[in-house]
């Protein structure tokens, strides 16, 4: 004979398995995050997370599959929080790339700061196929056209030069952040990307209305 | 009795040693610059080498040791040839470090461009006391001062502050060229720099005969 489940039991077992799945998900980004993916072993995750093996495998088929959800976690909320900063100040995209920029050098300029995970996660997976590599470049691909879009908006000469010569002082200042701390050279990022805009933006663009039109539907439409 | 050794074998037995050492070493340099330190184990690097395992020992006491005098390798070969870029042209500093920047960003838009193996390895082993970590961390430092010197020699108002707009778009090429490859942000590194340099350098400076003068003697003392 079948035992039947209580209609409590029913309903509270999925409910369990999300919330045990969530756990095991924040806790790996942790872990991932401070001490690189390959260091972290699931044996860890699962000890830290307070639950068991099996129930980490019910909800990930294996640790790369895992670390490519905690990467996408990352990504959303990175380029969530990037899109906040650009829409909310539609009138002066200069300034809200700059408050933006001006977080990320007061972040990367923290003793143990650790860079962006995405970026670690493609120096720790080079073959192209790997999960956890392929969620870093499709973010960086997004971030990149976003930055297009931020440079158009400032009125750059040419958008995709500026915002790649602004993703090099980006990914600079996540990389030597890791390396040299509070005195890094990520404490410069700001007035270096200034100096990158002002040489990519005519002085006259930056103050025409015409632009700012411009400016605030490209912010618009991405 | 003890069986003595005669002449030759005593002559090769420690040149013996001395070639496995480097064969190891050529090996595992390669090897953890490709796919990640973490990623390759001890037995894939004496496979590779042709040599046993107590061979390795003998020459270096762990993985970690081995890395970090990898890392040393690749650390002297880096900035020897950056000192040899920057005193091929003593009259022209900007003129030799372009060549230099020309050279990284052709490096860093090929595909699998992999990147600095210091800042990869910095990357991957967070604990500051790492010995891997520790040569990455020391390159970084003199790197630093290098590219200072090179930023007076130019003519920079702030040498320190240009070093580090600079030092920003080089760690940004050696992360982006990973991620994007062939057409990738690292194409505009040279771009990049040169708006960097004009904003930190006034044009009568960089033109001046005495900071030519000043910009030699920086050179020779670096």
């Amino acid at each position: 004979m079948t035992k039947k489940l209580s209609p409590r039991k029913r309903q509270t077992a999925p409910a369990e398995g999300k919330l045990a799945a969530e756990r095991i998900r924040e806790t790996a980004r942790d872990l991932f995050y401070r001490q690189g993916i390959r260091a972290v072993g699931v044996d860890e995750i699962v000890a830290r997370a307070g639950v068991t093996k099996p129930s980490l495998y019910r909800s990930f088929a294996s640790k790369d599959e895992l670390a490519a959800a905690c990467l996408r976690d990352r990504s959303d909320d990175y380029l969530r929080r990037f899109d906040a900063a650009m829409t909310k100040s539609p009138d002066d995209p200069r300034g809200g790339f700059r408050l933006w920029l001006e977080q990320l050098s007061q972040k990367a300029t923290k003793p143990d700061y650790r860079g962006c995970a995405l970026t670690n996660a493609a120096v720790e997976y080079p073959e192209r196929k790997h999960p956890a590599r392929l969620v870093a470049a499709a973010n960086k691909r997004e971030f990149r056209d976003k930055l297009r879009t931020a440079a158009s908006a400032m009125g750059a000469r040419e958008p995709a030069m500026l915002a790649d010569g602004l993703l090099l002082l980006i990914e600079g200042a996540y990389a030597s952040g890791q390396l040299f701390g509070t005195d890094g050279p990520a404490r410069v990022l700001v007035e270096a990307a200034d100096a990158l805009i002002d040489s990519c933006c005519s002085e006259a663009a930056a103050r025409s209305p015409a632009v700012r039109v411009r400016a605030r539907s490209a912010i618009r439409g991405s």
